[in-house]
């Protein structure tokens, strides 16, 4: 049973949140993601609680409860100027740095070191400083795929559902594992999530059927209107189900320029679900909006 | 005896150090200090190692080491939008934080709630952070005065005597309490300042002769030239010995409008240095260059 008929839609519906990822990385991306969530054109965004502007979009989304804001589960600091670290403060998080004292840059290396205990409290402490700052979370993903142990195959998805089980978050997890384009997680991952899909069953944690997104780094002569045309392909295919597509919107500002390794491809993706062109195909498609809040909903009520 | 004359001068020079405050702090305060120092505006900067950028400015100092750059001891988080919290990872830092998990808004929280040994270890992961970066560092100071116990009189002195000395670092306090406009520490500390000042003697961690700096919010109605004249006030007033003025230099930028209370302020103290004005009192003053760096070689010697 897909998540979308539990939530009652019929076996052929197909289902679309659009999340905005990395809300709180820098000022940039907080003004790109609050002018798309104010314009109702992506359904969420998740916010990235130990960044130094988490606390500007923390504050916009306790203002604007109606938008559906999640916590964006961070281990990773993958830029060389802008940097950040964990924010459990009640004890040891030095499995989870590196020698400088941040997350370490890249998903391996946190996997290889990270203690599953120091995990658990810096997860906790990443939602309770969401909710200290009076955000209603509606969900919770993962930066940079650092907790399904996609680099190495040791994975903290235990952990994880846990925590989301005890705050009633559902979690982006893909049920459904696919050889086409745009799959996020690689399909060598099929069997595993297979039974991460049904520990979150067991847990309670309500999850996604398909997770979609477009390559985070360009293609050599890649154009807006070639990258839009690759968005338009993932939409037309989409399955029956609840699908997520993330997207890394922003505005382009000296700010980004100036630590981000792609600004440009990320002001593409402010423009994208804006345009006529997707927003033609979701129509002709006959493709459902659906809000983390449901799943949210879904998953409380079961509790 | 002066600091001045324990450098070699004699009992009526006066010597003068320009620091940076804040390096560190985002990207337009980068980009300001790192032109400053560059052109040999200010003697040097100090960085705050919590704080999202300051690998930015961390890595920039370690190409450039023939540069005077410190540590801001930093214990204080003041802005809204942008925040930071401790940067030790080895166990609790639970007392320096508020239920957000930020540092302190003020001094007089932080002084109020800081455990002593919690403050050390933080003094000692601040400054291993920016040494793990490759700053070699030239001395170190406070980011808002908070370790001196100016709000209530609870100070973490001893802490930062027994690191400096342990670092062979130099410490911004002044020897000497004024009752003249300029004096950055308020006047009723004279006698700890004295008693801190004793201490810093016995550890052999040399401390300057006077601290001083315009206010760090600006007054109604001032102008540029108004604000220009009160330097000038500060640098005809020098008394013999080690002066070290603080100054607070940024670009002004959409960033640091976004976040920063007295952004215009930062961008005059910008251009306060470069000023001919200010230039040609220090000539006709007979005022010297001193830096943290003939200090630190002063406090090393001694060890």
């Amino acid at each position: 049973m897909t998540t979308a008929e539990r939530l009652g839609f019929g076996p052929q519906d197909r289902l679309l949140i659009v999340n905005a990822d990395d809300f709180g990385l820098c000022h940039a991306v907080n003004q790109g993601i609050q002018s798309l969530l104010s314009d109702g054109i992506v359904s969420s965004a998740t916010l990235m609680t130990p960044c130094g502007w988490a606390r500007e979009a923390a504050l916009w989304s306790a203002r604007h409860r109606h938008l559906d804001v999640g916590v964006h589960l961070t281990f990773t600091s993958e830029w060389d100027a802008v940097k950040w670290g964990p924010v459990f403060r009640g004890g040891s998080t030095q499995s989870l740095v590196t020698d400088e004292g941040y997350f370490h840059k890249d998903a391996k290396s946190f996997e290889r070191f990270a203690d599953p205990a120091e995990v658990r409290l810096e997860l906790v402490a990443q939602i309770e400083m969401a909710l200290a700052l009076g955000v209603e979370l509606t969900h919770a993903d993962n930066h940079m795929g650092s907790l399904y142990g996609i680099q190495t195959g040791r994975h903290f998805i235990e952990e994880v559902f846990e925590v989301c089980e005890e705050y009633g978050l559902p979690f982006r997890l893909p049920r459904n594992l696919l050889l086409e384009d745009g799959q996020v997680a690689p399909p060598e991952l099929a069997s595993q999530a297979g039974r991460m899909a049904q520990l979150a069953d067991e847990k309670g944690v309500v999850v996604l059927d398909y997770l979609l997104g477009l390559p985070f780094r360009g293609a050599p002569g890649e154009t807006y209107e070639s990258f839009k045309a690759q968005m338009i392909a993932l939409l037309r295919n989409l399955h029956p189900g609840v699908s997520e597509v993330i997207i890394h919107p922003s505005l382009v500002t000296d700010e980004l320029m100036a630590f981000h390794g792609e600004p440009l491809r990320r002001g593409m993706e402010m423009e994208l679900f804006r345009d006529p062109d997707i927003r033609r195909t979701i129509a002709e498609e006959g493709i459902l909006p659906v809000r983390w809040r449901d799943l949210r909903e879904l998953q409380r009520a079961k509790g």
